[in-house]
């Protein structure tokens, strides 16, 4: 029997190699997209592209988060280039949030698995990226729903969690991720700024890679 | 310091007794209400209703469900009048999706608390109305949010866990609660039909309790 994985897309570089990652493991892939409000179009536009170069089947989810506030991703507040611990750019609880509705839609497609490109190594600071939340949320997961109580829960998948963004660069040029298509930057423009917290990181993995990233900044 | 409590508030009975035992303890109110696709919109009336008797703030949040689809309650599949293991009106991770949204609003706003209507007694047999669901929960909360990451998370509240329906409803009769703007039926219509699930424990319980339901039955 075909195996299905649900995978969180964004449109970003993390979870496009985690997704490529899944149908390496020989994965039927379903992708979710949420639509959550987020400033930034251009990632939903990104995750089509990678979800149609992955063969998925592709559905964007809305999830308002604007309903709940308190982010500079969602909210008219000023994405920071700099800063120590958790940053304004943090959503509240929206791992859980993307990570409830995947369990959802797992157990109506009958999913073995979910995949998330979280990672642990050069992350953003962000308290739902830890190993200790993943091992919290397969708990939560065994308990929560029907395929869990039947005794074959649906498995959370986080492959990038120990890697580092070096790693994931070369990770996903192995298995021929087309970066060319990823956005990874806070801010919409026409080209990534190449100064938010998540252009910095991004730019640093490449070089430190040696592999030219195929995006342009500003 | 005003204590602040989110309460997950459905229109029904349980969950009006839940929230009127956090404002019995202190808490400043905040009621979410899910405009999740259900059939059933009485419900949401019922939930305007009592968050005015409990001078909550009250918060409609659309998450719609029925882009995931698996449920009863929320697709064109018929609603039961009887059953045994997990009912089809189960709604796929209704409950974490719910808590997550909630997990997000209380850091917005820094509740303190989060009070949750569930039973593990007199239940339809729901996996995520169990004691180790929540307890699951609440570990998860402790790691996905900066609350928890700062060292105080939000607590999560389930006051009628170990309670039957009958003392569900003796405590609500305790305390005031306006049992004739509660509505249980899983149907929609004029008056509760008194054969789902949810109407059957409802009158079974203000049988048992020797008070006389002041909602009318088919």
């Amino acid at each position: 029997m075909e195996k299905i994985a649900v995978c969180l897309l964004s449109g970003g570089m993390d979870s496009a190699v985690a997704s490529a990652i899944a149908k390496e493991e020989g994965y039927k892939l379903h992708a979710i997209t949420f639509d959550y409000g987020q400033r930034n179009k251009k990632e939903m536009e990104s995750a089509r592209q990678i979800a149609e170069w992955l063969k998925a089947v592709h559905k964007i989810l809305k999830a308002d988060l604007r309903q709940i506030g308190g982010s500079a991703l969602t909210d008219e507040i000023e994405v920071p280039e700099e800063g120590r611990g958790i940053p304004p750019t943090y959503v509240p609880a929206r791992n859980t949030i993307f990570l409830s509705y995947a369990l959802a839609y797992a157990e109506v497609i009958e999913a073995e698995a979910i995949f998330i490109g979280v990672n642990s190594v050069d992350y953003s600071g962000y308290p739902d990226c830890r190993p200790e939340y993943i091992e919290a949320f397969q708990k939560l997961a065994n308990l929560a729903t029907k395929r869990g109580v039947e005794g074959y829960p649906v498995k959370i998948k986080a492959p990038l969690l120990y890697l580092s963004k070096v790693e994931i660069v070369k990770k996903g040029v192995e298995l021929g991720v087309p970066f060319e298509k990823t956005w990874s930057c806070y801010r919409e423009s026409e080209k990534a700024c190449g100064r938010c917290d998540s252009c910095r990181l991004r730019m640093k993995a490449f070089e430190e890679a040696g592999i030219e990233d195929p995006i342009e900044y500003e």
